[in-house]
């Protein structure tokens, strides 16, 4: 394990376990995109066109992964996992199309965003027909325990986009309002989508939770250190566009953390570029010479590995299951990867 | 009942059965009402504060009327009804939300529309949370065959929507095209607010499907109604904003009957106002001549009334019931208004 953002660098790259993962759940993941492929139809064609867009365009699948491992991890034999991994995906994709729509983004998994392409409107329509079509899934399903947590997981998953938008631009943005925005908005759907394995394969709260757990600490730990990428991953690989959050203002935690140590000439600094969104050639470059100076990226990656850490722990309480490593390494790459 | 166009000019104000149903049901509206209140709010501010916007300017809450008036119809003694006749609204409140993003509205229920006020993105956002929201308190209520109808529902609302925007501004929209737009966006949400409460009143299927069936038939007569009267609403009262739909281009049935009549002038004119969108002081008036000229107005409550027939054939075979006579008086009074 890496112990700095400058040895990250240098770092030979890190196997990446999701890969492990698709091999491992192959035929489940081969299932569930077939799920999502029949299921976005619609007689009303520019529904499949907009959905199809974004969903082609691939995306790591992460979530609807974390579904098929949580099922797996407890040798569960059926296959209700398929349409409930396609659910949880379904809840992303709605989210994504509607993010896009509110940050007004152009560009979505290297290609041109669906609100760009096919226009806000339908961009938020056919997020509302994912959105709906997820909860038709899930009554088909028919589990009111299902139900309850990925209902539950939707209305905090917007509670944080809200809160996120509520406080954007907003020097005065505290670490404990980041840390719920990030729970709320990446980490409760990773948590929903490992629970739900565990719900249909019928295990007992304590283990439920466990997973719910782990996949939780794996949001906020994957969430930060997508903050932290945001400012360094270009460094090193340019799979990932940098400076976004920058560009937007977005205050995230190592920025908040900055904040806090910031002299009079930084406070300007930030307020100009953060708050009044006044930037200028080098701005960025001058951020990240700020974070630096204050540590600000290897403190928020030292947050990251805490929940790395809880993570673990709530794996321990789980069966001994070869799934149970891949989940541990997932965790751990989450926090170490560099891009 | 009023046989023409201008004779809705000159007919006494009709008496509006949905204050007869406020007032008879005012106990069940007011839970309803508290329910709402109590269930929008959350830790984030901004979204009781959003919503609170739309759901305080009031609205006729027609929705969760059919669902109170439903179940009373069939003599229901519990409480259900209040929680699925909330969900019911707010599923309704964040379709609206979502509409004036689409629409770019600046005017909702005689206010600034939320997204006016709040910004496209707060307004898509609490949208979800209120659609996320509803979700959670029909799982709470219990009843998969109520989710089922009500994600049935919104999954249609949404295709409803799409297709709306799919044919935005299109000339040769067809008059199916239309039944199809205003029967899912409008008239499905009708449908499902009727059938939860005999679902509740635990009645039979022939029964709920009798529901489900008026209420459908009331939300197209409603829709069409509607639609004619945004081009002639003004003539007697100012209630609703005139000529907004003409504004949008939107092709209401009215216009789609004339554009199968025009002549090659009238033709011209459609095009360059409809689907051009390159309107002209004179216009609305000169549409308004055009479609009196074809006697599109009178053809679209005509169609409206064929739907009123049917939605009170579909009462008779529902009991005998105080309540029954109150929902024909407003399935009529859905196309007879005049406002």
């Amino acid at each position: 394990m890496k112990q700095s953002v400058s040895s990250k660098a240098q770092s030979t790259v890190l196997e990446n376990p999701l890969d492990n993962l698709t091999t491992i759940l192959k035929y489940d993941l081969t299932a569930v995109n077939g799920l999502i492929l029949q299921r976005m139809q619609s007689e009303v064609p520019l529904i499949p066109q907009l959905a199809g867009h974004l969903i082609a365009a691939g995306g790591k699948r992460i979530r609807p992964l974390l579904t098929l491992a949580s099922s797996s991890l407890f040798d569960y034999q059926g296959t209700r996992q398929h349409k409930l991994a396609a659910c949880v995906e379904f809840i992303h994709t709605a989210t994504l199309l509607h993010d896009d729509v509110v940050d007004d983004s152009s560009q979505r998994r290297g290609r041109s965003s669906a609100n760009a392409l096919f226009g806000n409107e339908a961009a938020v329509l056919v997020g509302d027909f994912l959105f709906s079509r997820s909860f038709q899934l899930m009554v088909e399903d028919g589990s009111l325990d299902v139900l309850r947590i990925l209902s539950h997981a939707s209305a905090v998953i917007a509670e944080g986009e809200v809160l996120q938008l509520s406080i954007a631009n907003d020097l005065a943005t505290t670490g404990e309002q980041y840390f719920k925005v990030i729970r709320s908005k990446t980490a409760a759907l990773f948590a929903a989508a490992c629970e739900v394995g565990a719900v249909v394969a019928g295990r007992s709260p304590a283990e439920c939770q466990a997973m719910h757990d782990y996949g939780l600490y794996l949001g906020i730990a994957f969430q930060i250190s997508d903050d932290v990428l945001d400012y360094v991953a270009a460094e090193k690989r340019l799979g990932k566009s940098l400076g976004d959050d920058f560009k937007e203002g977005k205050m995230t935690l190592p920025v908040i953390h900055a904040c806090t140590k910031a002299n009079a000439g930084e406070k300007a600094f930030w307020q100009r570029c953060m708050a009044d969104l006044q930037q200028q050639d080098g701005d960025f470059l001058e951020a990240l010479s700020i974070l630096k100076r204050h540590n600000a990226l290897e403190h928020s990656l030292g947050e990251a590995r805490k929940y790395c850490a809880l993570g673990i722990k709530s794996l321990a309480e789980l069966p001994d299951h070869p799934l149970r490593q891949y989940l541990q390494d997932l965790i751990v790459f989450a926090v170490e990867r560099d891009y």
